[in-house]
């Protein structure tokens, strides 16, 4: 067991000790998901993204995930609102640029966020790609069958999870808000927030595997795994490795 | 047995026999964990929100549901609308004041939706305890582990339910839907209602606890539950006392 | 079994072997449980509604559907941009007008779309009547214990199914992102394509409800079959027949 894998272990009892508010400009399709996967390991989540409400919000939660899916101009407005109202006291957030390969706009509309200062950006291989450079300092996670984070000085490589979470809609999503959950319980330390999240999210998928007949049932058991985890889970089957740069 | 649980049970049965359309403008995290709920009840749900719709589809209806969650300008019309067009017919609906302690704007509509007469407010403990004193003659629910029901003549105690349902997103507005539906068969008894629909909840998470490993299995067998309980398991297992003043 | 059949089964190893991108316009409720079970069975769902992106969305998919589920004012002009981006590419698209006897103003932008050229048009019983008259060429579909196909010059019956799947909200309207789906890799043959999509979906209906205990375990049982099912499935259980004029 190296060092960093006992780093996962101990913040995933912090956050389990000490459960953060995450308030969630997320997309419509996965808002329940995201909300049951959060609650199931005793996160507080939120959602609500009105221009009105969504500052009140963020600056009453933890932290704040921004995630880019079915986006439209009142949501942009909701999280333009909320990244102003938390950028002044600190708050840790993170972004989600979801499908921003297949709009110009939104590709745009990412680029802008990323220069309000997340601490974490999460995507799928299409969206990093069509991202580009990442600013000095921010980290970097590409998801997929292994993950890989970066934050310009080192690299960590998180190969848990199983193929059965591609079959279900909003696993990515929920990975990233796991992210800006644990970011708020590791605002200093991003590259070990996103280890553990992703850690115990891919373990958590392995264990659902065994119970699961398809992806239905994954999604199920998904969520009954998430509930269970625990820092014992993380010592015993976390494959997190520092890479050569 | 007592007869509050005798009428539970009849009204149960009166939901079964006429299963009620319930018009429900919701949030966007649980509509569709709302619609299975009341569907798997028998009763007939619709989500409609915009302000052009909500009237025609709650005029349509036996009863509305007004939850607050994820509240903006455009839900904020509709509900005005289709609380205008019911009122004047004196069909019956119900106020879930979701997270009215969390935003000061959405704590002022509330109120102000409490002067336009539902017959029934239901929140938690926080968010009732925000919206302060309640019209006279309107029932006010508090739901937890105990629900606590008073209409400023009377107190009910519901003492059904499981800790699980804490540990899915919805539980409590899935409650107010319930709610709001049982009202419609019961407009001129808003305490019975109220009570019948949460001992009717309860008891579906008492039965969906025995098989469920966590919150997802859960969530999935109280669905199951909802769909199969019937008068019989009111007059078995409800737990609904009155309390003395 | 006749060729109807096995030309329904060709066409569901073609939707599985080169799985067809689908933009999904579809209501808030049911846009997770859509997109799980287009995902379930290999097709790649998008559901970004808002009229920025509708179009390029709609563009860079094989198929459309446009249901009018929750309608407003910006799921209208968003519904618009993407059927006038994809009508000069000849780009196949199914509408599916939930509720239309319900509004009068649904029930108008309905049939001003059923002008713009859907290849099928799918609904319940009420929905059907209501629509009216279908434009010649395009293919009816209404949808219920029986599925009733026709285009005008031929009739076909489907007869799939459990009626498990009336118990669980989005059945339905899962039903019309399949068809429109499976229309992608027939989009000459839209009765074929509503036929195979339909069968397939009643089949897997059919398979959940075997292991079903109520609505909530059906619907996780559902997604898993609709995930297991392959060609052969179609050959041995479907009921596909043509029904004389």
């Amino acid at each position: 067991m190296t060092a960093l894998v006992e780093a996962a272990a101990a913040l995933l009892e912090r956050v389990r000790a000490a459960p953060p508010r995450t308030h969630c400009l997320t997309n419509s399709v996965v808002q329940k998901f995201t909300a049951d996967g959060l609650t199931a390991m005793g996160i507080h989540p939120s959602m609500t993204g009105s221009v009105e409400e969504a500052a009140d919000f963020a600056l009453g939660a933890d932290a704040l995930l921004v995630n880019l899916g079915t986006l439209d101009a009142a949501r942009r407005a909701g999280i333009e609102a909320a990244v102003a109202a938390i950028t002044p006291a600190g708050k840790p957030w993170a972004l989600d640029p979801v499908h921003c390969d297949r709009s110009p706009g939104r590709l745009a509309f990412a680029r802008e966020l990323l220069g309000r200062g997340p601490g974490i950006v999460r995507g799928n291989s299409g969206e990093m790609a069509a991202l580009g450079d990442i600013p000095a300092g921010m980290v970097r996670i590409e998801t997929g069958a292994q993950d890989h984070l970066s934050d310009g000085s080192g690299r960590i490589v998180v190969s848990n999870g199983n193929p059965m979470m591609a079959k279900v809609t909003g696993t990515g999503c929920l990975a990233g808000a796991l992210v800006a959950s644990f970011l708020a319980r590791a605002p200093n330390e991003p590259m070990l927030a996103g280890a553990a999240a992703l850690a115990a999210f891919g373990i958590a998928g392995e264990r659902a595997a065994l119970h699961a007949k398809g992806p239905g049932s994954f999604a199920v058991a998904l969520l009954d795994s998430l509930h269970a985890i625990g820092p014992d889970d993380i010592i015993r089957d976390a494959r997190i490795t520092h890479e050569p740069r």
